[in-house]
């Protein structure tokens, strides 16, 4: 058995690969598709630079996969004899491109130049030719949208920035691509770099993403739109890699973006047929063109992705005029494209060239210049973008004060929901509370919330993993977001927490008027921590509805029931977890979430019913952590019992019956650590203070963490174990979360 | 906008999903396919029992749907005068498992009865006629494997292991459905459940599981299976329902299923129509079995899965001859048939049908026993399982006494896969490191581990999420496990961490001697998370290899730095997260992966180089958290320096300089929290006294949690940010994570 290296089964594979990928009958034109002049139907702009490449990519393939192609006598000629002037404008804006990649990544001596390579042609079409955008506003809100899902390519939508004019990408940045500070990072960072829509690189991120950049606007259009003023109208563009079809999460958002029939959803599957482990074929062989059949969308296939402009072009056209269904351009490219000695392989993924091989990649596609040079024709053709950029936008800045005389309520609706602007006094709406209130899971309260939010901000839309009725996160006022009803505001999606999270990131990011939220069980963020985490890193403020908290949910079980979660998201930077025990802690949770825009907000919501208690408050919780009862004074209680969420109502409890014995006990609910941490130090003296070391807290979860809180002296009561499958009350006894063990425990302590 | 309300939607998309999916030409036939007897080619047992639910589901439909379908006038009777003498045993036994379904969720007054009353035939026919099982020996390593993917229909499976025989499930075990202590959790749970093979729920992880069972069986029939004697042969059967489907790690695991080719997979597709929120219209329109064909299945339709027992059992039959692909059987049911009210709805999805329903639920199908009665001829019928299963491993035992006799050392090497029992002195394959060894990434190390480990350990095999040449994991003297070479050990698993890791936990449950281990980079443990919570809890030892643990890896920036993930796993139960220093340390890490059979274990392993540092040894990282230099006396050094991983080196560093300056310092390597935890009081405060409060941890991730180890008194130096872009060394010293930030630190506290 060990005689089957897997070098040489990875050989194999990848011979299979070419013969199978070229078809079974391979004529000359299908087989050399990506290199022969001859098979492109309409550019003619190409000469002698393009056979380099072919011959010597061939003689690799062919050495690989013994090809029954015929190779054309006359693909062949020396680089040197080729005058630049002979090579059209776009062959050498889409050369420009490529070099502006290699010659950036050879300097950071990192990163990834064999996407931009040969996803160079779409890139140059797109930015070029098809999409509408103003380099000078990256946030122009009728932009068309373009999202990198496979983010490792980053150097492509740097390039294609910097020749459009962005002032995010200038010729220095490309220097410092990948260094310390810089606006060009390893991977596409929305906060870094304006242009950028959104942050890729952990892939199927950024397809998903796009899915809910075309949601916002298919929403939004049905919303605004008039018979005579099309306000909201513009195309999401994307381009997604051979990983990016192999993940969970794409699968997810591409099956929503079919049911909703997102029809100026555009995206690219560059198909290269290798990933970082080498050909496709060792893990990837299903037939993704009829996947995205039965996922209800239009396929479109390119043979050549490298030179075959034409088609690119005539592919885009079809895909506008399919308008119930998304598109998916599969486009064949050669990884690399263009080095003699690493195109079509794995080595060109993601590492630099190496200096020998990018002088022979010049060599090959005849490109005299310099590292970094843009030839002057190229930036002349590029220039008008800005101009063309800028009357774009007037333009649409006219209509759009037209639309506001016709329609004025719609236009202050729109514009809030384009400035991001909340509408004075929103935070009224939230329902308070008071101790005679019924009791209520917060689930339930939460719900009250979220429907006296959507009353009043414009924005705010969002839904459920298949569990609205037990998330309760149905608003009341409004239908469900379909194909067919898109003005509408519950958006259904399915048993797909990972999409869920990444389209409501890119609902976010689309306008920062949009407000979205999405929810499942709290336990199934699991699901979904990747996308959690992009909103975090990418500043998108994403409300995190997760209910059914603990082992409160009871007979569901250890599946079910969470533990380490609140822990989990207490340790990721910029991101809110909140704890919210009753109906003011609620409220005061969404006012939080809503008010941080740029930090998405968790919410974890009780499926049980829980008592109003006295002393919580909206200002509480805008402090993380804060004092609901105490009759102690002078600061100085003899013991302080901490909860957050259901089991604040313990703490209470413990200290009634610790101050019947005439304690001094104080009682402090700590809905957000985050929060508290940020508050000054005076205050959290005088909510923790550092004198009383006999600190009792008690949470339905891990207690890893609490010690910072309670101090080393303390104790924490908490559950370091899975849960059971049990009616809760039984749980909480067994597990030891009751008011008695906090009364033993605070003993043990005074 | 607000006149739609969803109700109204939904039910509106209810009535075209009925019309949809009854096609649009329906005949009579067609239309009641799952209640007209006559449309049932050979199966004769039923009687008027059928009819009562036939005229009242048909009465629902038609007043949502306006259905075309012409309504047999045959089809009425009433179930009083049926004799249930004259209802097949077939039958009988299916109603018999709709019945234990019925009565354990309502005596619980919590679970899901719909599931398990709309797939009781497919189950029926699964365990009485197909599947191959000893009740009594529920390990018996040939037998088929079961997965029920929708997991919280597990009542169904309780049922027919209880009517099997097994002795998990007695009468008693029923009646304490989802109670503390019981036997039957809210979900399936193996380490609760003897026949359960693995814990669902959590949707998609059983099919992904299941794919981990198939692949196991495939590859041990490759490796052991002789012309003579074929001593490894089963099937793997699995049910998943609509929110399976949904999820996106269902297609990833479906995708490399088919793959691979695993024909003796043999997957039900419940496709029921509802899932929580209501008819899957709503949010699930995507054409499944176009999707499973491109994925490269092989696919069959059921139409009548209420009472088409003989289409389900052609269905089999037909999918045990595609040998080269794995099998997909769409079968069509109505969810909780046979409730006259609640049939084909959610309300009968996840909650008790409540007596007044499960009275007419009884009247309907002609039920009149009491609650948990299965009828003598069932039983009987039922309890040839008990000696047929004896027989059949009898059967199996002889022939692998044979195999022993013919093929010695393959007889060894399967037997010590079957009992889990690891070879004498295997951990001696285990590489060793002095400080003069060269300075190594960990991953590399780790390479060597793994390749050391799978010359000894005959059960180990694994592989990466196309990242195999950044992680370092294949196996050199193995190629590659594929659909034509499964008796290979290196799995190419494709950017697939979801179903990577669920794959992985199928591959442990299937024997105890399977040591799977997974791969990529650390910060998409985010993406696999919720499958490394199942291995956690259903105990499963995989060895997750996750490389590329900190900022240390540059340039790729904080979409790939991980900063909150120690803290994250360190707060989950029943897992081990180890960070290694060094050779010696990682040695040591696999040491204890290996060894912890009933838990899993992470490894977090640099990209960068690190030293092999005197002091670090194997022993120390099996206990957690050990001294690795001391220049104090009396247990008193003047501070402590606590390093983990890469770190550590740092704390080292730091250490020579202050005991330069006359200070006594212990640098401390806290490999695992969960070990040190473990250890006796004596040992901790051996390494940790509590009289030394002068203590500095260094870690490059989050400092959350920290405070356990260095009391309210120390310091932790962390990063408590996202990371960035830049060469790893810049990071470091921008971040802080310096020998001299120790230092100053340390100096801070003596």
């Amino acid at each position: 058995m060990a005689s089957t290296s897997s070098l040489t089964l990875s050989q194999a594979l990848l011979a299979r690969a070419i013969s199978h990928h070229h078809g079974s009958n391979p004529s000359s034109s299908d087989c050399v598709v990506s290199l022969s002049p001859h098979s492109i139907p309409t550019f003619s702009g190409l000469k002698s630079s393009q056979s380099k490449p072919s011959t010597r990519v061939l003689h690799r393939r062919r050495k690989f996969a013994e090809s029954n192609c015929q190779i054309r006598a006359s693909v062949t000629g020396t680089p040197t004899a080729v005058k630049t002037t002979e090579i059209s404008l776009v062959e050498k804006s889409v050369n420009t491109i490529r070099f502006l990649a290699i010659d950036a990544v050879e300097k950071a001596n990192s990163g990834h130049p064999g996407l931009p390579m040969g996803c160079a042609p779409m890139g140059h079409i797109l930015y070029d030719e098809i999409m509408r955008y103003n380099p000078k506003n990256p946030n122009w809100f009728n932009r068309d949208r373009f999202v990198l899902s496979a983010g490792h390519g980053c150097m492509l939508q740097y390039a294609l920035l910097h020749l459009a004019g962005y002032d995010s990408v200038k010729e220095e940045d490309l220097k410092e691509f990948r260094q310390w500070g810089s606006k060009t990072p390893g991977h596409p960072e929305n906060f870094e770099t304006p242009g950028c829509e959104v942050t890729t690189g952990p892939l199927g991120q950024g397809i998903a993403n796009a899915v809910g950049l075309a949601l916002a606007e298919k929403h939004l259009a049905a919303r605004f739109n008039k018979p005579d003023n099309e306000i909201v109208d513009h195309y999401t563009y994307a381009i997604l890699g051979d990983g990016c079809q192999m993940e969970g999460i794409s699968n997810e958002a591409c099956s929503l973006a079919g049911h909703w029939g997102l029809g100026k959803l555009i995206a690219f599957y560059d198909d290269n047929h290798i990933s970082i482990d080498g050909d496709t074929q060792i893990a990837f062989t299903e037939t993704v063109e009829t996947r995205f059949e039965g996922l209800g969308w239009h396929v479109i296939l390119v043979k050549n992705g490298n030179t075959g402009y034409d088609e690119i072009r005539a592919a885009i056209e079809e895909a506008k005029t399919v308008k119930d269904k998304p598109t998916l351009i599969k486009v064949t490219t050669t990884i690399g494209f263009g080095s003699p000695n690493k195109a079509n392989s794995y080595s060109v993924h993601g590492s630099a060239l190496g200096a020998k091989e990018v002088d022979a990649t010049r060599k090959n596609l005849g490109w005299p210049y310099e590292p970094f040079h843009v030839p002057e024709d190229v930036k002349k053709h590029w220039s008008r973008h800005v101009p063309n950029g800028a009357a774009l936008e007037a333009a649409w800045n006219a209509k759009f004060a037209e639309y506001g005389k016709k329609y004025k309520d719609e236009y202050a609706e729109l514009k809030s929901i384009i400035s991001g602007e909340l509408p004075a006094g929103w935070d009224k709406a939230l329902p308070t509370y008071t101790p005679e209130s019924p009791a209520d899971a917060t689930r339930n309260l939460s719900q009250q919330c979220l429907n006296a939010l959507a009353k009043v901000l414009p924005g705010f839309l969002g839904g459920s993993a298949d569990l609205a009725s037990s998330n309760m996160t149905l608003l009341k006022m409004f239908g469900d977001f379909q194909k067919n009803t898109p003005e509408e505001r519950n958006v259904r999606f399915g048993v797909r927490e990972h999409g869920m999270g990444a389209i409501s990131n890119g609902i976010a990011r689309h306008s920062p008027g949009l407000i979205p939220y999405c929810a499942t069980f709290f336990v199934f963020t699991d699901y979904m921590r990747a996308a959690i985490r992009i909103s975090a890193l990418s500043e998108s403020g994403v409300i995190y509805v997760m209910t059914h908290d603990s082992i409160g949910l009871g007979e569901d079980g250890p599946t079910h029931q969470p533990i380490e979660h609140l822990a989990s998201f207490r340790a990721m930077p910029n991101i809110l977890m909140l704890r919210p025990a009753d109906g003011n802690e609620t409220a005061g949770a969404y006012k939080v979430a809503v008010l941080n825009r740029k930090r998405p907000s968790i919410l974890a919501l009780s499926r049980q019913k829980l008592p109003n208690l006295p002393g919580t408050s909206v200002e509480g919780v805008e402090k993380g952590g804060y004092t609901i009862t105490d009759n102690s004074s002078g600061n100085k209680p003899d013991v302080i019992l901490i909860g957050t969420g259901s089991e604040l109502e313990i703490a209470a409890k413990a200290a009634e019956e610790l101050r019947k014995e005439g304690k001094a006990v104080r009682v402090v609910s700590f809905v957000s650590w985050e929060l508290f941490h940020e508050q000054s130090d005076a205050y959290k003296e005088s909510v923790l203070p550092a004198a009383v070391s006999a600190r009792v807290s008690i949470e339905a979860g891990s207690t890893f963490g609490w010690e910072k809180i309670i101090g080393s002296k303390g104790k924490a009561i908490g559950i370091d174990r899975f849960g059971a499958s049990a009616p809760a009350g039984r749980i909480y006894k067994e597990y030891g979360l009751t008011a008695e063990a906090v009364i033993a425990a605070a003993k043990e302590l005074i």
